[in-house]
């Protein structure tokens, strides 16, 4: 019989003794902090609606990529998890057999952040204390089942539960923020806040580019077929997001190029793209022109500015076309920073009415670019380990390979990247453990006194991010 | 008087006591496994003749790179190492001169695999107990040398002796498999299998191309002046692998591009090759074409495809002209998978049939690259640590910087990638040890149970690579 | 009240305790060893004049851009510091009013070498025992101040002080050398030799080139208008240094590209250059051409040649207006070495009369490129983490990544990139705690012997880098 499934108290801490018990102080006076997450992708509609969550395998396992990409790793087909087609085709329904096919395959998650997520979030969150296995699927569906039926269990209890004080959501630039209304009659609206994602509107090669273009233009009140315009609804919709609470702006770009073009060629670029004749290079580069007007506009509005480039999204044409974006299918490439960003920090790196946040998935420009960048820009703050760097090693090696150029008030503090909501306070001990953890060996190695370390830990989960992403005009 | 050389049993596992109390207990249970050896460098003919080993130097120093490179790189001529010169000229014949050479520099493989595996074989195959250096040399020396006269130190023997169930030679395609005929008429077939590798023949620019694609035409029965007989001959030797047990084939090239071309731009390169006028762009384009056609060749009768970019070879040209390949001089380049594998995987990257392991000598791509890739196709593997990385610190990173993103499930297990015969249980044992020690880290630290721990283990050691590399069609 | 500012014995060795008891050992050994300092930035006039220190803040602060720029990552201006301002407009006088704040500051530096160092300073060679704070930075102040009005605080006393045996400077080659003359006068002549610099000779679109290049051919009383002249001068004044007891010569390139360029085209570009004329791409070509040049020299002369490519310097164009170079906005680029050295190293890489030393701030060349080089070519030694990598975790990650390809004796010893005179001790120090923690890890994993470890550890503190910058020719 396997020994039950239990959330050991110093887990994720460092397994040598005198290490551990230092770790196990710094951690002790961070464990219960409020929560801050400002880099979430759980819609605003979960809390607005605050209805019941669906079946576990609707709230666990079919919307996160993190765990669907692992199943399809070993042959599992999307449409068995319950993946939708794009093309409206059948997939499985059953909640209790997606669920089983999780538990089956729960070896292919050990040593996985996904696994230290799920684990925690069954104890804690949902009771149970059964490793997920063939012979348990079903009991354990029953049990989660029952435990998101329950009335505390709604969207806005957890929020209360997890201790949330602060989440934003990630709304694409032409979302009108009903959602967002709704939340601040409800009184939610400066707990629940929008953030400004227009990467669907500066990539002119998107397929849908100009119907979003033109929804912009209609939300703003503003024509968006000339270049002028465009910016102009930016401008206005940006105001709306900071009205509505909205507190920072998100850029997904495959490149951190940000070299500026001047007007004509960026009337130019946009008039062809409105033609519908736009290059992939001409595309590219008015992308990065972009960075360098939002940038602009971030100084003037206050918003903060949050960019992760270097990942080819959608690097298998057919698993897209069957099942669209975000399905574990967007792979890293090599990032670069240095001469990337160069335009934009020579312009606005030392405003200070300017924050740019940095986010990458390529390890290698930690300790190369990010943290001497940060270490010397005032307007940049190195954020923290994102996508598949989010994870107890990552985050180690994260510290390790900053903090010597960059300090820790160079950081962000952490950020979470959350797709599934339960998995939010999971996310962030983790990230309070691992801090620890890595504080706890400057201790042991007399770099840092242990008065000292304790209010770094607190400064990393708490003050640090409050900071980063306070408004800045 | 120095110490005499021994091998602690805890060696390569970790230091700190409840981390090596649980790691002794996982390395254990995979001490004793058989091994299992799909990617080494010893001639099927070592096999097939089974004559006793010459001189130690010759067994130990002259044909490994990975000693006479350090050696070299402390000013020693690669003459002075018994190392062949290209012109049949002069080199130390002296193999006691030789182990000298070796013995008295031996500070310089501190910190190395080389001197772990080395201080290994000495202990564990060869019996002796003296350190190496200029005192001990001759001692060694002669120790050794009526070690390897024994008769139960033939190479067949060994295999025995080293429980090594599977070894997989690695061939060129154009190898007629005499040897291998020769070891399937001693009941040796399906213990000692060919690797496909076709190399020489999908690279238009090497100096013997046109040679080896004759000799390929000859070995088919196939005209191979036209593309369309060189990909029929590819394929009927293919067939002749599988017959003779191959389960895989191997390819070295300088960069993971895998774009196809048309078939008429490939005959059109493929004939100006033919007529000596192929320019150094058209073969690499071919080279990469012919990686995606040999991935469809794969999936058709089922050899498991591997594949390790990254490496300049012969990096220096007078060292090359004066002893050939393979002498130490091959270089890193910065290795590049997520856009160069694309058009491969879009084709076959989800297909049953088809397997690819990857293995790279640039570890920045773990983390960013390959554990991603396997870590959402299904055809995907994650090699071990190759060449350089095959050592205990590398070990121990691959497993960081991979595990939390791809699992443990889509890696290969360990595959070895010998030089040395004798130094196949060393290899293996250290990459058991290693996987060992960071098991019993993910235990200490409450991130997976012993018995998950025990069980990961014996999969990587020994079911994992078994399955990677089993027939797929 | 916060604890007493104290350096631990056991600081910055490994927390475990079996591995801190052998690297106490190991360090035992070299604690007391000389200093050889071949790579700081200390001027020959410091010892020349053997002039008292200024005031705390001009000697610890306001010229150490690895201090200034932290505190300008967090929006102090750098006039604010004392940085001067190359317009001779104002900037901070009190050296009190910089020097608090350093001290209100303080917790910045937290995990940072520059804080390990400034601790060790204060304590060690100032003799305070109160932590930097608001509160204490007037007291710490005066107590700095106090201690180098004193006369064994002058340079010279340093020099002995500090158990320093040799310490390069880093020259211009225009440099006419005299403050070397006036150190041989003292005696001096041999303790503190020059290191040849040419990089603005190289870089013919420096903005001051055609001044440098005519000043160089004064010097050396060669007509540089004319290419060939222009190697003659540099020749000569090569001779002089070696003459001044030059051992080395440095250059900081933006890639290691070596390519050399035939006599018509090298001197077409320079008459291009010298005509003002020369484009971005032809200087480049050119400077990758005289390192190719200069290894020849090296060879002929025996000053040993130091490369150290890949920083993007003065990254802020504002801030290189206002202050000049070397004010902290210089950011790491990825680097490349393989192909960049190939024509150099095919030339050269094996000339017993040759050495090159690399030096990156790219870590991950580390284990896919240097130790591969360095490990086979008999002319390369991989120098010790430069710049943002000359701490702590940076040094560890070195031994991790560089010596299972390397070995030891391939690498430099240390080589200290000092600013800061006094913190040449504390560099020193910490390198060896480092390089002791790591050999510590070998032998408690039984991969070493503490004999070995402890020989090893003594090689790289002091015999290694004496050996490395000896004369060659």
């Amino acid at each position: 019989m396997p020994s039950p499934l239990t959330l050991h108290p110093d887990r994720a801490l460092p397994a040598e003794p005198a290490l551990r018990s230092v770790a196990r102080t710094i951690y002790g006076q961070t464990r219960d902090l409020p929560l801050v997450c400002m880099h979430g992708h759980v819609e605003a509609s979960v809390f607005a609606d605050n209805a019941a969550f669906p079946d576990p395998a609707a709230l666990l396992i079919t919307p996160d990529h993190y765990v669907t990409r692992m199943l399809v790793s070993q042959g599992i087909a999307p449409e068995d998890l319950g993946v939708p087609r794009t093309d409206g085709g059948p997939v499985e329904q059953d909640g209790r057999a997606i669920w089983r096919r999780l538990c089956e395959n729960w070896h292919l998650f050990r040593g996985t952040p996904s696994r230290y997520w799920l684990e925690h979030e069954l104890v804690e969150v949902f009771g149970v204390d059964e490793r997920p296995s063939a012979e348990t699927a079903d009991s354990l569906y029953a049990a989660v089942a029952a435990r998101i039926a329950e009335p505390d269990f709604r969207p806005q209890q957890l929020l209360d539960r997890f201790r949330i004080e602060l989440l934003s959501t990630t709304d694409p630039a032409t979302s009108p923020l009903a959602e967002h209304a709704r939340l601040a009659e409800q009184g939610l609206g400066e707990r629940v806040v929008p953030t400004f994602r227009p990467d669907a509107l500066v990539h002119l090669d998107g397929p849908d580019w100009q119907r979003d273009a033109k929804a912009l233009g209609q939300l703003a009140d503003v024509d968006t077929s000339r270049y002028d315009g465009f910016l102009e609804a930016l401008r206005a919709r940006r105001r709306a997001f900071v009205a509505a609470g909205g507190l920072a702006t998100d850029h997904g770009h495959l490149t951190a190029d940000t070299t500026p073009l001047d007007r004509a060629e960026a009337t130019r670029i946009y008039d062809r793209a409105w033609s519908g004749q736009v290059t992939e290079p001409e595309a590219a580069s008015f992308a990065a022109h972009m960075l360098h007007v939002m940038a602009g506009m971030s100084r003037d509005d206050g918003l903060v500015m949050q960019l992760h480039p270097g990942v080819l999204r959608n690097h298998h044409g057919d698993v897209f076309a069957a099942h669209g974006a975000d399905k574990g299918f967007d792979i890293p490439v090599a990032a670069e920073f240095t001469r990337g960003l160069r335009p934009l920090l020579e312009d606005y790196g030392t405003d200070p009415r300017f924050r740019l946040i940095l986010f990458t998935v390529d390890e290698t420009v930690y300790s190369r670019e990010l943290a001497p960048l940060a270490g010397v820009y005032p307007s940049v703050r190195l954020g923290a380990p994102w996508w598949f760097l989010d994870s107890p090693d990552g985050m180690r090696r994260f510290r390790e390979l900053a903090t010597e150029t960059a300090g820790f008030y160079n950081t962000s503090g952490f950020v979470d990247d959350t797709r599934a909501f339960a998995s939010i306070p999971a996310r962030h001990d983790l990230s309070r453990r691992i801090d620890a953890g890595y504080l706890a060996r400057l201790v042991a190695e007399h770099r840092l006194s242990e008065d000292e370390a304790v209010e770094t830990a607190v400064d990393l989960a708490y003050r640090i991010p409050k900071q980063a992403y306070a408004p800045r005009a």
